[in-house]
């Protein structure tokens, strides 16, 4: 079991993530076009391009890597994913959700461009996710297409990270206990993260068995994501997070943190990440160094 | 050619519309589901059921019969773009885009649930229209999966329906010539309209040939619902439209009526229709009764 149970060098792992990160930046400029009218294109460009982690995408691209998936389709795959979490991101700065004013260091796309644009922007970006999924040009054959869509739409849709964000609009002042908190966050960006695995998977051949590991895994990266996401809330200050600090305690939102207390939850966090790693274990994938590495990233990052 | 030439009793074609809007309307509530969680699903389903003449999913339906398509797919392709139409609807009505409250005659869906929850059952429509068209069932090969979820996606984005609205919000209060007015509605409205004709056609086997000659119908019909809907705009009331009439011009927005006088604009919807008709008289397409029919509803009607 020692190679299944080896992981990555970090400097590795670094360099892997930044050479991906960097594919996704191009194929995510190349997707989002500049030349939609009326500054729609700018307003979506804004909102896309040159920022955020690109998380969803480096699990897209890890697990389709790692299974000897079809590279073109996951990188189709990747910009999609991107795209629906982009999307989420501008409508849920929205004055009427979380009225936020930064995002990523800069002013929020309602702020840039204004609130009708900021909707219109959200909008189409939905649309370019799944047309992106959806080529004329034979990069991804109809039955992944098909199938990468339909996990897309479960995970972005009212089962997944729209239903999520409902129920934690209506939790607001309300107090939830761990497993409400859980299954809100399993929605809200569970299913997101969730499927960006998935979503890698389907552009392999992969067995029923290995797909369930995979979406065990999937699980414990979008639950030890938020963990860490409510720790850095109240650990980490605005400039660091390129968004506003210390929100979700001012807005009287629970979070892990408020529930168990802030060492309770670093420790949570961090079984989290063991059963993710667990679930690697369990898969019979060969190397599983970087989805290895890059769950002890989302779950030890600072930022 | 009499064949061709002749045209549905005008009793048959409304026998024939309410058997699709009731089977349409049963399709949606079965679709939408209720039980999205913290008050979603309700808000999802006052959004699409129980209004609208249906008029995408009728041109989806009509063109797929026209032309022997497969029945399942057609009602998912059907469906798929009411969901779209709807949640356009309920992010056009917001109050940062047209701050409307009726639609329908009833509440729009901001007044009746607050603008977070609009917000999120837009979304999560648009997320639904996609799921419905990739069933895991096997009731739509994935060949034609993929198709109709690229046609969707097309007209719904940038380069459609959300491109025409940033063009709609950046006209306002501006002098738009014919030629602009009409590229603006191609997208706005004119996108879906023609795109609820190519998904009845994806959903068959037809020529390329034939394909261009429905596209060209589909295209008229579009620019016929939009004429009209300007006419109407100043000729109808709210209580017949259900939504607020005298809106455009109250709101300085270029309508075919501003630009060409009531008078031409009823002359040019005709004119529109008769290039519609024609399209299907060049088609080759047998029987093109039922699609003759709704494209003289379109253009003739009253609300």
């Amino acid at each position: 079991m020692s190679a299944v149970l080896s992981t990555l060098r970090s400097t590795d792992f670094m360099a892997w993530r930044e050479a991906r990160q960097a594919a996704v930046e191009q194929a995510l400029c190349d997707g989002v076009p500049s030349e939609a009218p009326a500054g729609l294109g700018d307003a979506m460009r804004y909102a896309v391009l040159d920022g955020g982690k690109r998380l969803r995408p480096l699990l897209v691209l890890a697990t389709s890597e790692t299974l000897g998936g079809q590279p073109l389709a996951a990188m189709r795959a990747a910009c999609a994913v991107e795209l629906i979490h982009a999307y989420s991101l501008v409508h849920d700065d929205m004055p009427c959700m979380d009225n936020d004013v930064l995002r990523r260091g800069k002013p929020t796309v309602h702020v840039q461009f204004g609130e009708a644009q900021a909707l219109l922007a959200g909008d189409a970006l939905q649309a370019l996710a799944f047309e992106l999924l959806v080529p004329d040009d034979g990069t991804v054959q109809p039955v992944m297409a098909a199938r990468l869509c339909r996990l897309l739409a479960l995970a972005a849709g009212a089962g997944g990270m729209a239903g999520g964000q409902a129920i934690d609009l209506a939790s607001v002042g309300h107090a939830l206990d761990q497993p409400a908190l859980e299954a809100m966050h399993r929605q809200k960006t569970g299913a997101l993260l969730q499927a960006s695995v998935m979503m890698g998977a389907a552009t392999a051949q992969v067995s029923p068995a290995t797909e369930a590991h995979l979406a065990e895994y999937g699980a414990c990266v979008g639950l030890a994501f938020q963990v860490v996401d409510d720790i850095l809330d109240v650990t980490a200050d605005s400039a660091t997070l390129g968004k506003t600090a210390g929100k979700d305690a001012a807005a009287d939102k629970p979070t892990f943190v408020s529930l168990m207390g802030l060492t309770s939850a670093q420790a949570y966090a961090d079984r989290v990440l063991d059963q993710a790693h667990e679930a690697l274990r369990c898969s019979g994938i060969a190397r599983p160094d970087t989805l290895h590495a890059l769950a002890d990233w989302v779950g030890r990052r600072d930022s």
